[in-house]
């Protein structure tokens, strides 16, 4: 399979599914799943599909029965035949497979299919995560990380922590997931944070209205017994393009005119209307405050700037991050762990003069060499990301400045340290029209799958948008004083209201005049001037609409050249996303692979910093020395901070670095007699070259911990102790 | 004020504030805030209480000017003078209180308070915590954590993580908030997860029952004007120890005889009614399916039961963790991070067969003493705590078993770790009414604050309840096997239907009445065969409900002698739960003082292991090449993992000292001539001793991080190094 990986991931169409409709451009959207439209030999593929289910189902029988073996309820005699029989069914799909490549000379999605139903199986049998509440059936959206899912999310965020808040200084915050609504109407969420449904029109089930669309327009346009004019076929292209963008009447226009019916039950289907992604709750016993858990960490930030400006001591630029969980009430959650109701983001905000964007360390990544998307690439014939290095993309304009470089670059390494493959990780440019219109640059930072290229940071320089939604609500100041290092002098307009007119004039209304007054921009004082110089009266419009007439002598307006110590502005912010659930799925796609000949045995070839188990103690045979040794050096390791298991059952060595091997345990020691009556070293093995050496047991755990912080490699290590001479069986 | 703190905490009652009505005994019960009943100088103490008043406005008047000044809106002599106003406020408030001692020779409660107040200054000034939302207007019950809190909390979280999970190999899994209303009424927590509210029967505004009655009772008691009678007091005192046990009817009398009426306006109240405290959502796009926010992290490990057992092997005992948010929405949150509505948990499931609680560690943690509040003491003359060894405690029974001691052994060492001082910390064991009827024991982890002592830990052993309550309601099997070390021969009862009398008979009801006869107990099937041998028929009730009539011939009922492997059964699990926001809460308390002889320098003394910020790095003076020294230095720091700040101010050493104080930064590293031109060597200073060594620069970080990770002590570091012999000035 890891071949069939390697090829997969070169044949998968390039085209990234058009964002969700209506869905704010904010964080982490849930788009990037897709399909290819390869033309398949239907027969094979469907023998592949009918030899898979069996495979699956065959495999679960095996489960079961081994844990009836354990209870005692069933023969050890059945669960061999059952595995025999596993393995003569592995066998047919194969070869199928093989059949259907030679035929056609592509990758089938069936083998696809089959690659993740086998990762999947790896997944869900040792735990990594599990669908929710399973004894109860489960709710679709939600997932359990199992132990070694757990450590590896930790594991994660730790290194995200490491790489972006130590390393940077950033200033991280933890606020609560249940939102009063006052913050998310401001930040627009309230409003616009929605999805387009339809219903089935007799059975009432719900289903996106953009997915729908789309897979009707695919079918269409991949179905051979009715071909499409070619004018229809560029026509239904250009509408797939744009699905994501499509507003209310658009949709439903097309859903009409495509004839697009309930799926299953082909019933008529409801006008699609916006159904608002966020959970709804309420806060306290009355019962009349509504609140949301939150759609996105982001706005802790925001409503927490002032603090954290003062905390920074009043100084900009500075970055704040934090980790959490955020909620999004799918319509219809799929694809496992890309699309759940409940996940994990790591929200970065970085505050910015907008007048000068540039990074003082763009320089330690400006030569990094990412695959970059740009828009100019998507719109060209080849629709294809291309290496470039980020000194060359900022000074060419393609990314709009250094800061976003700059976390671009970060990102791209980030990604490197937890094991993403960066050859099947590309930055793609948004398009204009997918941006918001106050956002100045926008790129994502995607990984192949078999799903497809999947979204899993959103890197986007948002302008001062945020922070003045929140001031605006809020009527808290959320600016910043820039102190000149050098006083200027500079032309100012002066706006002195004259109170005793203005209150005899307007009354109970004088304040609200005179705040409007204090308020105009500089070249609406001047024109209220000139209306004033020529004796007419100017109409003042306050921000709660009242309009009143403003007439000679009742403010004074004047320009002035004065001494400006500094400038108050609204910071831009800088906004790097990260969906913490989505890199550990693509992480997993690409750690799985299988031993060279042997598709059995599963390998999850993790990077030891984000292995859920650092190291695993066997004692060769079973022996109680050997069975104090291995526990003593699981101690030193425990010690160490390096998490590990102790397998002392009586299986072969081959047998046991299997077991570990799937749970992607980089590093194996076994303990033998040598390390108890001759020179006291110990087997180490390495999990992808299995190379084996002897390293002196006081000296194990440190050897591990280096490789495990990254500040040693495997062929550094390997050339310092000698190679293992008899080397114990690995198979 | 430190002083103070060591003194209030021997004042502080004993009496632990009865638990929440009708709120579940499971996890981390929201009780344990208490006020003391001392008798106060009215006078006095309201003068004290005034001239808080005054420093706490006026502290916030210079934070604000200080803000001013730095934009260039306010001038420095205004700033100074704001200052010296404080300070003169503070002596005239510290005067205040030495009165008041001198008068009554206690601490006023107004002097925990003032300490709390200053305490909740530097927390809030130097963003530990800050009420969330706070420029929409904050909401009760919910708070952010800044830069220093988080890393805190960071810390924290990582030192149970290590102490529990990897200490133990714990199954630690990661289980949605967002919970289906299915397992939570299985839990119980649909029906009983609730606390007594009342209404103003005017304003509408809601109380909590128990907290108003408890007020009310108390003032009466403390009435010096209208004194009771003996036995009304003695009446009211049993009434108040038994408050978070009554039911409804009885609250609603007791509310009713002492007219208790609503706070502030004096009106009517409603009668008590039961207010469920779970946050309520809907889940998916329909709306009708029910959802709540989980209001305890524990039933995520109870429905994974099955994998979790199949994971370990279908071994036992094994323990489950989880690390996360729960929600309760509170009726009146107060007291800070006490009582919050979203909260961290770190929870264990110990799963272990109740025949043998035994542990094989316990012998790690036999001889520790911590202060234990058994059943007895609280019962008795003196109502306090005493040390006594886990293993006294074991073996006279006062413990239930060891695997619950060995718990208790953990906590204390945890608590240690952290910074909690042992000898302000008690395990409270539960009184026999205070426990669910399912529950063997329990004990709660309590720390002494200003608040009271303040539940932080409950341990309790909750026998097989929470797999039985979900495998009735799931129909799902959470038993697991315990195979004999050698098959026994045992009596058995063997019901054999007959299914094709069965099937005439009973028809469509046949697989029905089947598995009734099936399902007999041994008592029952015996029973119904002396029926059937007797010639009688005999009425079978199936689980729905249904009677049949079950005649001779239907069935064979026989007493066999069996070989019998092992045995099924539900497994109980003893359940440490830990609310990581209390500890934090608790752990500030106890790490705060000022420097001796001066007030106003207050010092967050954390352990190096949790404390946000390891070290600083101070060049003496402001000088290119000392700057250059730092940076590398902090750059190792940072390499090393620990998390520093570097200070290139041109303030004093002393002042720069005393600002990292205050975020309780443990060790700060200053770089002088000598680091450049002389031997190399920096200056190193610990916090509480203010002591300074010279390490070499290349040393210093490993120092440092040895120091972090407990593997050496600041007696061994400082015994190993010269001392600075010209010390800068601290002051």
């Amino acid at each position: 399979f890891a071949k069939l990986l390697r090829q997969a991931g070169t044949l998968l169409g390039l085209r990234f599914a058009a964002p969700v409709a209506g869905r704010l451009r904010r964080g982490l959207v849930c788009g990037g799943v897709q399909r290819t439209g390869a033309k398949m030999s239907e027969q094979i593929e469907k023998e592949i599909q009918e030899a898979q289910e069996a495979v699956t189902k065959q495999g679960d029988t095996v489960r079961s029965l081994k844990a009836s073996l354990k209870d005692g309820k069933a023969e050890k005699a059945e669960v061999d035949a059952a595995i025999q029989k596993l393995a003569e069914l592995k066998i047919t799909l194969e070869a199928k497979q093989k059949e259907f490549e030679k035929a056609t000379g592509k990758v089938s999605t069936q083998s696809k299919e089959a690659l993740r139903a086998a990762l999947a199986g790896v997944l869900e049998r040792r735990m990594f995560y599990i669908p929710s509440f399973k004894i109860y059936g489960s709710v679709a959206g939600f997932y359990d990380y199992g132990p070694p899912g757990c450590a590896i999310k930790q594991n994660m965020t730790q290194v995200w922590r490491n790489h972006f808040v130590l390393e940077e200084n950033m200033l991280e915050v933890e606020c609560p997931a249940v939102t009063p609504e006052v913050v998310l109407k401001a930040s627009g969420h309230v409003d616009r944070f929605t999805d387009f449904m339809v219903t089935d029109a007799v059975t009432g089930e719900c289903f996106r209205a953009d997915h729908l669309l789309e897979g009707h327009l695919e079918a269409l346009l991949e179905d051979k017994k009715n071909p499409l004019s070619p004018e229809k076929t560029k026509e239904i292209r250009e509408l797939l393009a744009g699905v994501g963008e499509l507003k209310q009447d658009s949709m439903a226009a097309a859903l009409k005119e495509y004839n697009v019916r309930a799926p299953g039950t082909g019933n008529e289907l409801s006008p699609p209307f916006p159904f608002n992604l966020m959970f709804k709750t309420s806060i306290g016993p009355k019962g009349d405050m509504v609140g949301y858990l939150r759609p996105e960490t982001a706005q802790g930030i925001f409503v927490n700037f002032r603090d954290l400006l003062y905390y920074n001591g009043g100084k900009l630029p500075f970055a704040a991050a934090q980790i959490g969980n955020s909620y999004r009430n799918e319509i219809s959650p799929r694809a496992g762990l890309l699309r759940v109701r409940e996940f994990t983001q790591a929200e970065i905000e970085h505050f910015v003069n907008g007048d000068d964007k540039s990074h003082p360390k763009f320089e330690s990544v400006a030569d990094l060499q990412p695959l970059l998307y740009s828009r100019a690439l998507q719109m060209g014939e080849e629709k294809k990301a291309a290496p470039m290095s980020l000194r060359e993309a900022v000074s060419r304009g393609i990314i709009a400045n250094e800061t976003l470089a700059y976390f671009i670059g970060r990102t791209w390494l980030f990604f490197c340290k937890v094991g993403v493959n960066p050859a099947r990780m590309r930055f793609r440019q948004h398009l204009q029209h997918e941006m918001a219109h106050y956002a100045t640059d926008c790129w994502d930072g995607e990984v192949e799958t078999t799903y497809g290229w999947v979204e899993c940071v959103g890197l986007a320089d948002r302008s001062a948008y945020d922070l003045k939604a929140h001031s605006g609500m809020s009527k808290i100041d959320l600016t910043a004083f820039e102190k000149f290092p050098e006083p200027r002098m500079e032309e100012v307009v002066r706006v002195a209201p004259n109170n005793k007119q203005l209150g005899a004039v307007f009354k109970k209304d004088q304040k609200a005049v005179k705040e409007a007054l204090e308020g105009l921009s500089d070249t609406a004082a001047m024109e209220l001037k000139a209306k004033l110089d020529a004796g007419e009266a100017y109409t003042l419009t306050t921000c709660e609409g009242q309009s009143f007439e403003i007439k000679p002598g009742m403010v004074e307006i004047k320009k002035v050249t004065e001494k400006v110590t500094g400038k108050t502005y609204t910071p831009s912010v800088i906004e790097p996303s990260f969906g913490i659930g989505r890199i550990m799925y693509c992480m997993f796609e690409h750690s799985y692979y299988t031993r060279e000949g042997d598709e059995t045995r599963a390998v999850m070839g993790f990077r030891p910093v984000v292995a859920p188990t650092k190291a695993t103690v066997f004692p060769l045979v079973q022996k109680p020395a050997l069975n104090e040794l291995a526990t003593r050096i699981s101690r030193d390791l425990t010690a160490a901070g390096l998490s590990n298991l102790i397998d002392t059952t009586g299986n072969t060595i081959g047998k046991r670095y299997a077991r570990t091997d799937e749970i992607g345990v980089p590093f194996a020691i076994t303990v033998d007699f040598s390390s108890i009556e001759g020179d006291g070293s110990v087997t180490l093995r390495e999990r992808d070259s299995m190379a084996q050496i002897r390293v002196p047991q006081s000296e194990v755990a440190g050897v591990i911990r280096a490789l495990v912080d990254d500040r040693t490699t495997w062929a550094e290590v390997a050339a310092k102790y000698p190679a293992q001479k008899a080397q114990a069986d690995d198979e």
